[in-house]
């Protein structure tokens, strides 16, 4: 497997984009393409280049995080971005992992790659791990602010993929996101979603409030585009609170291994402040487009780096693209489609 | 000055109101009306009463967390919500505490307060201090989970008002919540409401993200009901993670006095998990309608009801509402009225 990397996006690319590449490489025993400016990265990438199977592609053009995604991603054809996504829809890399900007990302995969047939808006799923026992899928944390319930039910469906084939949850516990638990709570979007959700054979379980995060009560939070990225966005500033307090010594940070059922995870604030830190936690899934392209964190260092092409593996492994193929075309998204025809006007 | 108290409302009603009434009592030197079934509340108050001033107002109905709030309130006029709002409507109390089912509070105090002239939607304005130095109003919190981008630059209106007059704010920073920094960032409600609000002549510093919440950016956070709400609740479920793991012992949670300019705060976890706990913080005062209402949480035991009552003498103090309607005459809010014929059908 070779698992295509942008090494010139993020904060802090190209070192710790590098650094990460290596480690990842050594722990899932996959290969690596870095993408970006094949000068800077040979030299960077030089000492490790014998040991492991490591390939560079030349990418002369970087896009900075402010630039609109769409203009620069028409202007700079040999950008890192379009570059790693290119590998990816030319079959030379399974996957692309880019800690660039998230909207050139996206915009890119779906003039690309595309959409796999049958889903309207590809969506971005991102495991929040708060409660180490019961992570959930977050989705869509980000690549559409503005949804109509439809694509909400196209996420459900996303989501519920994406939990079976990779967390191996048999029959994940779908939940729409609303400001209060009973049906008739949330806004016109949430309302309708889940008279929505409630005609589709997924395993509905209702609304829930901002606390399911942590709370195990769910696998799959679905939400708009807007909503998620503040509420992943949320986390993250108090987890950077907490961090600053570890870092001045005011905290006591350890952790812990506990056992529930067959897993073994890490409890503690130690480990807590691991969790919620994006720059150790992974990355996130751009779900529904024709490949498997991981979103990390603009501030990705090199543990989250690793974390993400370890996400990326797995989604290749578990060939989640297929899965969501062979699900729009059996008509398992089926409700989505009639209840499309009932929410447009 | 006389607040009135729901003591039938909340998870720990009556005992926990009626200790965290006194206790305010105590604190702040106001007369304390309690509110609910009279044979009950004496018993609790009896050893108070010849002590304080503390008076008890029977209210034989209770309206639970699980009523619909509208039926609730039109069909129990003796419940203790309403007959403590009705208590602020004759000026037998200067304002009203409750714990009890926010939406049968908004929906009473709409009904028999009614909205300050010009104000189209009252708002629920909350002081999230995670960020001891820097506390943020995010209005609206809860009360209105559709929104149109006019009743936004209320809210910011508002909050500007509130954070001025009672936080003592001479030119409150206002963000609006969104999904990036960017002008063109965010949903159709947040782009229209940004160009509105450049408009004003409020001290607008644009969009924020999530982060915001804790970074001293803004002082005034403004957003739609259902979107201020999954904050809140987002931030609630992390609190509650870090207060299990301090009960547990596995954090160590000392706080320290720091000095910031003319302020004394505490840092460390202890005081951040404190500013996040629902059980200790304050509550949430409802800004718009004629009187004052302070919505604590359904949680709240003494602490949070005495510092409610606390936030409720604050609002009394600086005559809130006074200010909003005297605001609202002058013209204050009137790009707020040219923008709505802008952006309505």
């Amino acid at each position: 497997m070779n698992i295509a990397i942008d090494a010139a996006g993020g904060e802090y690319a190209p070192h710790e984009i590098v650094k990460g590449a290596v480690k990842a490489a050594q722990d899932y025993n996959v290969n690596i393409t870095l993408v970006g400016r094949k000068d800077i990265l040979y030299v960077q990438a030089s000492r490790y280049l014998k040991k492991l199977e490591m390939t560079i592609v030349d990418a002369s053009q970087v896009i900075e995080d402010d630039e609109s995604p769409i203009e620069a991603v028409q202007s700079k054809p040999d950008s890192s971005i379009a570059v790693g996504i290119n590998l990816v829809r030319a079959g030379e890399a399974s996957a692309f992992v880019s800690a660039g900007n998230t909207g050139a990302v996206l915009y890119s995969a779906l003039a690309n790659l595309g959409r796999i047939e049958g889903i309207e808006r590809p969506a971005i799923g991102s495991i929040i791990s708060v409660n180490a026992a019961s992570p959930v899928l977050l989705i869509d944390s980000g690549a559409n602010a503005n949804c109509r319930p439809a694509h909400l039910v196209q996420f459900a469906h996303l989501g519920a993929i994406y939990t079976r084939e990779v967390l191996g949850i048999q029959s994940p516990r779908i939940a729409l996101l609303s400001n209060g638990e009973e049906e008739t709570k949330g806004n016109r979007l949430t309302r309708e979603t889940h008279s929505l959700l409630k005609r589709t054979d997924l395993n509905f379980v209702g609304n829930v409030e901002g606390h399911a995060i942590v709370r195990g009560i769910a696998d799959v939070i679905v939400t708009d585009g807007f909503t998620g990225n503040i509420v992943l966005k949320t986390l993250e500033a108090l987890g950077d609170t907490f961090l600053k307090l570890r870092n001045v010594g005011q905290v006591f940070a350890g952790s812990h291994r506990m056992e529930s059922g067959h897993q073994v995870f890490e409890t503690g604030l130690g480990s807590l402040i691991k969790r919620i830190d994006y720059r150790e936690s992974g990355g996130a899934c751009l779900l529904g487009v024709n490949g498997d392209v991981i979103i990390a964190h603009g501030r990705s260092q090199a543990k989250a780096i690793r974390n993400a092409i370890g996400l990326a593996k797995q989604s290749v492994d578990h060939d989640v693209c297929q899965m969501i193929r062979e699900q729009t075309a059996t008509g398992s998204f089926q409700a989505t489609n009639s209840a499309k025809a009932e929410t447009e006007e």
